[in-house]
């Protein structure tokens, strides 16, 4: 079922309005173009609304928040909804502040997001308004593991009733749920998290994912999770292969993604329903 | 001839005052360096004028545009002005919001600019103040091709009298011209727009050129093209071999022109004037 | 000596806030990864006191300077000294322009810096309040040489005195000194100098070594230099065996960093005491 998800972001190339902190937004428009769909990045006021009405989705991402840019993700995120667009939101550090923290949770007022993807501490500061990140990467203790699996699954799926919108936590494991079905994943590789901008990439990707199947935003997301992660794999195999190192991991996840065939994506999916 | 001017930059290190945007910021840096020039991010109003005064050439990108940045982007605009520094406009995605476009007609307003260098649609729009861009790519109904080659080239050269400036179009067949005499450029390769930022990094490249070869404007800006061109065409020959997607592609491109010697150059070139 | 203090980036993984530059800023972000350490990026006034409270160190870079900026990098500055975090400070293109000389003065005024470093230019000019520097490069005429290091030691001791900070003066050959003692590096390649962001990656990774070795920051500075520098060294190596060019040395210098292990530190330092 995931094929045809991927199959149709390659044949509908959407086109992303991505309003992004400038630390990975040069990753996002690769990332974005390696999958076959096309980036756009605008932030100021005076054009958001415009931009957003010639795209097919929008991705909001605090990670380099600052006041001038959050007026813009509200005015989009409006015109998106007026649209009937999906729009994710990434909480990069959710819970390392409370400027990030209460603007999560002021996107999420204004905004109807269709997917909220983050690391656990940050999903968990957004469901309790408050929480310990370590800086922008997910605190330790809050980890999905194979024995709180099952707990955190059920906290997922009510995070996604509370907020009406589909949850992606990535992690070692990663939990794609809405309110009754939960998608979990078990793709990836540690050295994702070696190089920054993974999470960033795959809140864009999600993002194409939904644009190019709207009447299955729970499996599109699902599916973007699941090729990033795999084309993670490939790329660890690759840096390996030529004894490189986190460098070269980073362009290999961008070769990855640009040469990721549906077969290649049909035979390494690693999903289960819960 | 275009030989003298390739060498003349890696002789002359000319250093570019860039008003660029922040997706591919880092790619013109490292394609400045490349090619045997010097990049200088400044976009402070407080400090555009000295720094463009230290410079030799500046480029002005409306990529990630705000309001911010305008008034800088004019204020070095007529410091370059005053200095007979050459100028480069990259009205990037002129055409898909009123604020790109209103923009790049208030920047052609006040600065006088040396070359103007866009895709087909972007160029459409500053010649006709509207257009129809698809995001920050050229709208497919646009594109130059061998049929429609003599038209386009007499329109480009009509925009170019009126700007009073070379104009640059850059697609699958690339347009440099002013109002007499047009160069049809055939290097490249499509996967140059598989990644972003190979648009934003021939601007910075075109002002190095136009810097280092201050009496043929016409021929530096033809030079750059055929140049960023030809590393397309070695990045992806080189992507190949390696088995590579776009991200291997990015390295090879800056890897390209790094490497780019004369004797290459000037077998490269395929070129024609108009 | 110098081995414990790499050893221990490594052992506690150190969180660096880094107020930094928009163009070489996913380059800090990814050698504090491949260094063992972490980057958070955050620059609104709103969060930095928060963010800075979080983290092991604060790192000021002024290479896209602007006003909303400046008083976030003072913010933080302050909250980083009442908690004894190190600081250092990258001045970049001090010289160049007023501003970045006059904010470069504001900044030391305010801020108790742990380390200043940047290139020979830019310390003249904090040094003596004028400078000249060619745009974000040293002026050739103030290269360190064997024929002028002493005097140039004597300077660099002379300017720490004055500053009460660790400088550390970056290009053909290192200087890192107190007010006491001199370490002169050997290692780096010149072609650390054809990629954007080798001093700005540097600066960063100095704040990782110092929050790991609060007790040494004139050593952990010689160590994070010598580290940048032996990286550089390798890099170059791949890159010639590999027949690449700039785009391939940045990506081996990322590899080399996160490769990089403590035998290879201790056979490859080039250092000495004066």
């Amino acid at each position: 079922m995931l094929e045809n998800i991927f199959e149709s972001v390659r044949r509908k190339h959407p086109l992303v309005h991505c309003i992004t902190n400038y630390v990975t937004v040069n990753d996002c428009a690769n990332i974005l173009l390696a999958a076959g769909a096309s980036p756009i990045m605008a932030d100021d006021i005076g054009e958001v609304k415009e931009i957003t009405a010639i795209c097919n989705a929008l991705t909001v991402n605090i990670g380099t928040l600052n006041a001038r840019t959050v007026e813009s993700m509200i005015e989009a995120g409006k015109e998106a909804a007026r649209l009937k667009h999906p729009v994710v939101l990434d909480p990069v550090g959710a819970g390392a502040s409370k400027l990030r923290t209460d603007t999560a949770f002021r996107l999420m007022d204004k905004i109807k997001f269709t997917v909220i993807r983050g690391n656990i501490s940050e999903i968990k500061t957004i469901a309790k308004g408050s929480g310990t990140t370590r800086g922008v990467d997910a605190d330790v203790s809050d980890a999905v593991t194979e024995v709180n699996l099952l707990d955190a699954v059920r906290f997922v799926k009510e995070i996604s009733r509370q907020k009406n919108a589909v949850i992606a936590v990535t992690g070692a494991i990663d939990i794609v749920a809405d309110a009754e079905k939960a998608y979990i994943i078990r793709n990836g590789h540690p050295m994702m998290s070696k190089i920054t901008g993974t999470g960033c990439m795959l809140s864009v990707l999600t993002a194409a994912y939904c644009a190019a199947n709207p009447e299955n935003n729970l499996g599109a997301a699902a599916a973007s999770v699941a090729a990033m992660g795999m084309c993670g794999e490939t790329a660890y195999k690759k840096t390996i292969a030529l004894k490189g190192g986190t460098g070269t991991f980073r362009t290999m996840l961008i070769d990855s993604m640009s040469n990721l065939d549906l077969e290649t994506f049909e035979k390494g999916v690693k999903i289960e329903v819960m």
